[in-house]
């Protein structure tokens, strides 16, 4: 019997519509799809293309942890990784749907790397989160011979304060809990004035400050800042 | 009277279903389409859009001159803009079709620039060639804490060198002319195995060759590099 094939959905920033039509056709098509999510918390993939799915057709929910503790991630990938073979053994085609871009810091790299030697992998590039902010900030993130860095803010401030002091536009992802050691070294570095804070870009919550103006210490994990290059 | 919206849309990395819905619908609601092309080349953007343009609908083609004399390319976006703005005075949207995303590496920032005080500016994020070309090569690009720098090869060899050391994964674009010389300092860093080249990734003539085995030494100016971070 043919084997199913695995198949890396990115399913963009949070608004629907970024959805590409290649991704649609595929749902459509009626894989069967996974997606993870951690902390008991429901999955944004899946919201984005509940109105693609099939109602009644099987899926697989990879719950992670709420406390991401390596050896229970890596478990939980592994079962993960074995309900979705069993699938594909079955000649069926399993689709992961990842925020984004499923080879940018998605979780679709840890099934990729479980199952990607054994099953046909085929893998739809999505929008971008940090793409999707600048459009919502309005502000081009670099043009000419400008360098990107795309940073996440797990980083040390050390790492960070070196890879911000190299760049011409910086993204910087993944800030949840780190955006107060993100303030400080952006603070120390002058960068502070520079800095936009992007929540949930593109979705129906969307919302773009100054960062120098951002009250919180604490940000959701879907949040990133954009440094622009300096005129 | 209303004034027009000027409309950025990114049209994805090349292949027509890389279009997100949010652009086809747009473009289906019967904007003016702008498009920019260099040296008299038919544009790439327009014809990714092909099928969602009404017959007989205006269009504007900015026409960059073959060699890109930074006071020529300045006059022919003055001149395009001066177009694209008389349109938007009779209160007609103008949508901007841009390859990949317009706010990366993209000539709608020198639209913008010219226009987006004016008139009411949105910015449709798209696929960004550099995650296509992952997808292409079946190469995760950056998990967990790795960094991503992305590149333009018209850097100078000094500055390559320099973040390539930085970062964990890399995309260098815009090769074109410019291989040879990142070829050179990717072998002095030791990088050369780790590289990937990928031509027209996502499009009908996508090819993806290890730079190691690439016998070529200019480039189409829709490749790329990628170096995944080291295992």
């Amino acid at each position: 019997m043919t084997l199913g094939r695995l198949l890396g959905v990115g399913v963009g920033p949070g608004d629907p519509e970024l959805l590409t039509l290649k991704a649609v056709r595929i749902l459509r098509e009626g894989p069967v799809v996974a997606y993870v999510s951690a902390g008991g918390r429901p999955s944004m993939a899946r919201s984005i293309v509940a109105e693609h799915l099939s109602s009644g057709s099987p899926e697989i929910h990879i719950a992670l942890p709420m406390r991401l503790v390596p050896e229970l991630a890596h478990a939980a990938y592994d079962e993960g990784a074995a309900r979705i073979g069993a699938v594909l053994e079955r000649g069926r085609d399993v689709a992961v749907l990842c925020m984004g871009d499923p080879f940018l810091y998605g979780s679709f790299a840890q099934l990729f790397e479980r199952l990607g030697e054994r099953y046909r992998t085929e893998v739809v590039p999505g929008v971008a989160s940090f793409t999707a902010a600048a459009a919502a900030a309005r502000t081009p993130l670099v043009g000419r011979s400008e360098t990107l860095a795309v940073l996440p803010a797990t980083l040390p401030r050390d790492a960070l304060a070196t890879h911000l002091a190299g760049a011409d536009g910086v993204a910087i992802l993944k800030l949840g809990r780190h955006l107060a050691k993100v303030r400080t070294v952006l603070s120390e570095l002058g960068l502070l004035e520079r800095a936009i804070y992007v929540e949930h870009a593109s979705a129906a919550d969307e919302r773009v400050v100054r960062l120098a103006d951002l009250a919180i210490d604490q940000a959701p994990y879907f949040s990133l800042l954009l440094l622009p290059p300096a005129p």
